[in-house]
């Protein structure tokens, strides 16, 4: 594969400056690795040091990092180079013939009471259930299962392994027991969502379990009966999401973070990994609850009085009356 | 769909009170979003106060709330309402067919020394291999994955994506080598056990991999080989067992804990969501271990004072240890 | 199956004490539940004392332990019991047919311009995209997709469900949509390299995913795009790897630990279950960062004093001035 760098900015814009139309670029690399026939990208002007030092081609620039990219030779200035260069992998991956063609791979299972749009690809291996509807220009890859009566929109794509609409983990005890509670709603998801590998997003009880436009899921995420997550939120992998919980718009969710059910988060919150979310978030912040990471001998000690921190409160309590009985405060 | 009242308690019991048994339901709805078609349910007399303003055409009501039913309209007294729903959705579910039919999906592969109940149902890309068992009534919806010589009993149901009696993980180190420990044993899964979408549950080392009757466990949890899982106990999404820890009957598991290797914990016990249990659990309780959320602000000084808690306890000690000298104590 | 003692000696050495060669083994068993029939083994000298009452007929023991074996009875004794039985775990699964005969199982998916090894085994209902190459005795079990251009090196086991080379997870933000970043690297993966169910290795953004020679992976782990793992490292199930992290060789990883993206774990590093790894490790120890498990009734209290942990060694802070004040330290 391999564009000139005229192509590029015919199809992505930007302007070309100290250097040629007919440069052939056979790789996109980052600025360190790049040799003479790549074209990389500098949107952190911390980088701007690995730039003298890059063998690229020609360097994708924000308009303040005009001079010094073109010291070090040819490069493309764009208000937002970071964005330009997504735009590019995608113009260099349009290239290369999709994975599977258009259509229902022969060895996909789809029920016959399934709605499938004529432009969305149905991966090898594929199960799509009765009364499942898949938008126009969706991408199922392999091993997808989409449950009956299951929604998924335009332009999604589903990655190997993704189970949308098993059943929600829904039981009623007696005595001891455990009584299924059939999970009768759906799963609807928007226009424009990724779900990455191995992701599950349940069916809900009784509505139904609600992903928004332009949500993008990473693999091995579990989304519990009746969450409802708002549009271009984020969520990293191994992240588990319980069941009820309301994820705002725009919020991001890092990687193996948790969320407990039946609570609420506000639009544009972000978690940090691994943290676990107790309760309602109102107010838009980045929060975080982690475990300090130590040796473990450290650990040991710290983890021993982490136990009987409530005693030292009040021992450091008992102090300051003692301390102030003795210089007379009150 | 749609039953009528009178379908619903002649299947059910209960006592139908202030209306008519030909009213017709077509859906079951919390009280908040019930219209007039649909059925509702009242378990937590928390909720009394949503019964006044509830359009639903029926509520399920325990014997304490009848009055209160009564007083807004049509109601199902029973003992028990919550247990009550979760018949009622069984019942729904019974009105419409199966996403797939009783016996083996022309796509499944089933060994020919596997034995497959004739009145279980192997959904579509489900794998069976040599001298496993599928007890009556057990479901594999589809991409299910049942390993050699592993036994699921009857009334099972396994979502999208399990993988029953994959290896354990073992090896022996040499000289900085693995060698790989084969896992001869198998897993054995009781009956009315149910499992969510891509959970794996790994074959044992030598014994068995055991889960027993009437267990639950949710979406992408880790079962590692030689586990042990009591009777009608369940586990929420994301956790891990690791191998050979012995989990009681009528536990509790809260989604994303982890639980160490080789430890035991007591019939009855719960887990808090992402706790870790590092040792034995032998009295039942709640047992919890979550990190505190905060912001992040908030949590980078709290973080940063958690690493010389240790210091702190001793500081502590010094300080009661001056005062005592001053204020003449021993 | 059965396997006489001479024909385990012949086959892996060790010298056979105290016994006859023509005794027949059917079953290999921990001393604890070892019978007349079962060759056991005594690695950790801690268990010696479970030797006087096993019924084993034969026990694998180190040299230091042969005489309390002779006393029980017939022994093998070697250099290393651990790795003697792991090997001979090896020879008991090698008298049985494998699950899925050498070749590509007719379900399975393989792309005209994929390129197998005819010594492979492609179980049921596997994908192997264009490109992708699967080296020498490689397994894949079963629903295992290797995408397009991925690479698995020789002697390797992937187990159901495993899922290399989805794309990596990345986005580019602009005016609050995210513009998709094509992954455009690949995953290489050594030789003798174990990956456990229902794992993720996603494919690089420019660059491959690597995973060097020997490594073992665990279930349900997610390896994310760019992250290089070194030779012989184990990571234990639920475990996350974030993006262009680069893990040593030789390192153990716990289960449900998480290794933040764009860091550098020194080879032979120890990460304990469930810790975060939030920072590069330069030295190679055993980390920890586990939140201690408390009954819920004192986690409560211990939880609200740690979020004013910072407060607390303010207030300690100035009980030490004050003390010091008062006694006319400085």
């Amino acid at each position: 594969m391999s564009l000139r760098l005229g192509q590029i900015v015919d199809a992505l814009g930007g302007s070309l400056e100290g250097g040629d139309r007919d440069t052939v670029i056979v790789r996109i690399a980052p600025l360190e690795t790049a040799d003479a026939s790549s074209i990389s990208f500098l949107h952190n002007p911390r980088y701007v040091t690995q730039l003298a030092h890059s063998k690229a081609a020609c360097v994708i620039v924000a308009e303040t990092m005009r001079e010094a990219a073109l010291a070090h030779g040819t490069c493309i200035v764009t208000p937002d180079p970071y964005v330009y260069f997504a735009r590019l992998t995608q113009l260099w991956q349009a290239q290369q013939p999709a994975a599977w063609p258009v259509g229902i791979h022969h060895s996909a299972i789809v029920h016959p009471q399934a709605q499938v749009d004529p432009t969305a690809t149905i991966g090898p291996q594929c199960v799509v259930e009765r009364g499942a509807v898949i938008g126009a220009h969706t991408v199922l890859r392999s091993h997808v299962h989409v449950g009956e009566r299951c929604r998924i929109g335009q332009r999604c794509l589903l990655h190997p392994g993704v189970v949308v609409g098993a059943d929600g983990f829904g039981f009623a005890k007696q005595a001891g027991r455990w009584h299924k509670i059939e999970q009768l709603g759906a799963v609807a998801i928007g226009d424009d969502v990724e779900i990455g590998a191995n992701t599950c997003i349940d069916r809900g009880a009784l509505d139904d379990t609600v992903v928004a436009d332009g949500v993008k899921i990473d693999n091995l995420v579990q989304i519990a009966h009746n969450v409802r997550i708002g549009a271009h939120t984020v969520i990293a992998g191994n992240t588990g999401i319980a069941g009820s919980a309301r994820i705002g718009a725009h919020c991001s969710i890092g990687g193996a973070a948790n969320i407990l059910g039946h609570l609420e988060i506000a639009d544009g919150t972000s978690i940090s990994p691994t943290s676990m979310v107790t309760r309602s978030i109102h107010k838009p912040d980045l929060y975080t609850g982690i475990f300090p990471l130590q040796t473990n001998t450290e650990w040991e000690k710290n983890a021993a009085s982490f136990k009987q921190l409530y005693q030292l409160r009040e021992r450091i309590k008992k102090l300051e009356k003692a301390l102030d009985a003795l210089t007379g405060d009150k």
